[in-house]
């Protein structure tokens, strides 16, 4: 079988190549070839055992998506998105990437002809649903987005249902929680601290921690959203019916509950490298997020999470990001 | 002030206008003209005491947008749309017309300088809502449509919402039930048969009844869809915090129900007029459509509707469309 990925350079596109190119199948079906596309040439894996076709180009360009799909690959991860702060700041482009992108790039599947219906998996966001909401978002929760982002993955949504109603894909919305530990540098997004302060203080660094401990998150592991996505794209559909938009289980925890778990898996010492320095501007939109979800919904359709308690989340960065060490 | 409405050859555009044309004014405000606008020429209104421009264009068309808030209207009423059988039978139109010429008209807002920022009224659907749902939609449930026409719906009111956020205009969409009675010839639409078995045998003809007694449904007379536009045109909006999209009031009534109001309203010799022909295609579409809607936030925000009853109903139907008479 043949896997597109668009976004491939992010983050989670990453880690989704190296864990196809290593297991070499996804499901029962062997991968015979993979593209990695992204708006900057995703890097080319070192010893990939599939043949790899490597493409940069912008995908809300017209004419862009139907060369991505000339060759008409069966499954594929559509990514490929302007991060919420950038679609807040820059409308057009938020519009653009986000929404028209992914446009063209399903109506390049719908035009294509000769039968072709491949599998689409697309990557949503906690981001569709804003405040007020009660403490536990249900699965029959509305959309009820507060930034540019979380109404383009709102209405990507709806446009993969649709379609897939209509039978032009056999498309799934995975509405991904934060990812956590975020591997990387510390950026400056809202919701980076949820990361720095375990990825910094386990590498020998400091860390600002710029909301009180009592502030509740909805958290899943890299390793858990590429589970995710492997799930999506191996899964029976049908059993979604026609709602083929779902938020992924996750693990709700607060600030003082990530730290607890920290200092459990790696010491004291390591979490005196956090320094309390509140940030109201932080502070005030963190207030709007979304900080549990019922997760019936997914558990049923069969997403499970790499992780069962924070403490595995931090194992589980030691693991894939720092070789098994952490500065003690 | 100065009133554009799109889609005003249309049932309800046409009414609104006659409305307007009348008072004279929307809310407090004078109308100094008004702006006919559809893709055919909406007649123009005799003896009209108001300045009217009539414009005939498809809005979906790159630049038609601009022309149409070239004079800054400061009120839009957006009704324009193809409807739902068409935007089935025809997805490439549907999304045309009902997705991308909405967007071509709000971007003609966002970027016409000047600090322009309208009052905008969306016309919206329950057919944003989909089986299976509970007996009585709630004000939260989720965008569920089953249908392209209920997805571009969808897709327009989080894109009104989004652009109302970010300062663009001070928007609102309305969710209509089903408009009954219905004035003008008996059509193919699925929904049809509800107007029908009450608009014939007024006149005096005979209609289908496809369906049996027990099917329920959500309506609204013409006249109480015209004030929910001139409420949504002159309300607080502010009131509605970010989620300015909201199911409207209406009447919940049974197949039998409409008949023995029919019955109290005009008398047997009517009744008899409907035949019952049962069309298992039409069975099957209605039994996926809303029956009943929780109203507690239309009412709240002052929607009220013309009617308590199916008699009243049929009564405004009377009034509004036979000049007070029916034959007997």
């Amino acid at each position: 079988m043949h896997i597109l990925i668009l976004g491939a350079a992010g983050m989670v596109g990453r880690k989704l190549t190296e864990r196809l190119l290593r297991e070499g199948r996804l499901g029962n079906r062997d991968i015979g070839r993979m593209t990695l596309h992204d708006v900057v040439e995703p890097a080319r894996p070192a010893d990939a055992k599939i043949p790899l076709k490597v493409i940069a180009s912008d995908f809300a360009e017209p004419g862009a998506a139907a060369t991505l799909i000339a060759e008409r690959p069966d499954v594929i991860f559509l990514l490929a998105s302007i991060v919420s702060g950038e679609a807040e700041a820059d409308f057009d482009k938020g519009y653009r990437i986000n929404l028209d992108g992914t446009r063209y790039m399903i109506d390049a599947i719908r035009t294509a002809g000769g039968g072709y219906k491949p599998r689409l998996v697309f990557t949503s966001s906690i981001a569709v649903f804003g405040a007020p909401f009660p403490e536990k978002i249900g699965d029959e929760f509305f959309h009820t987005p507060l930034t540019s982002y979380g109404t383009q993955k709102s209405i990507c949504e709806l446009l993969i249902n649709d379609y897939t109603r209509r039978g032009f894909f056999d498309g799934i919305s995975i509405r991904l929680p934060t990812i956590c530990v975020r591997p990387g540098k510390p950026n400056k997004a809202a919701s980076g601290f949820f990361s720095n302060i375990l990825r910094e203080p386990l590498a020998g660094e400091e860390a600002i921690l710029p909301v009180s401990e009592d502030v509740r998150h909805w958290h899943a592991s890299p390793r858990s959203a590429v589970g995710f996505l492997i799930h999506a794209g191996t899964m029976d559909l049908n059993t979604m019916g026609a709602r083929r938009n779902v938020s992924m289980p996750g693990l709700s925890a607060t600030v003082g509950e990530q730290i607890a778990a920290l200092d459990r898996v790696a010491g004291k010492n390591v979490v005196a490298r956090i320094k309390r320095v509140p940030d109201p501007t932080i502070i005030g939109i963190v207030a709007g997020w979304p900080r549990d979800f019922a997760m019936e919904r997914a558990l049923k359709l069969g997403f499970t999470t790499a992780e069962k308690t924070f403490d595995d989340i931090i194992r589980i960065h030691i693991e894939d990001e720092l070789g098994g060490k952490f500065a003690a």
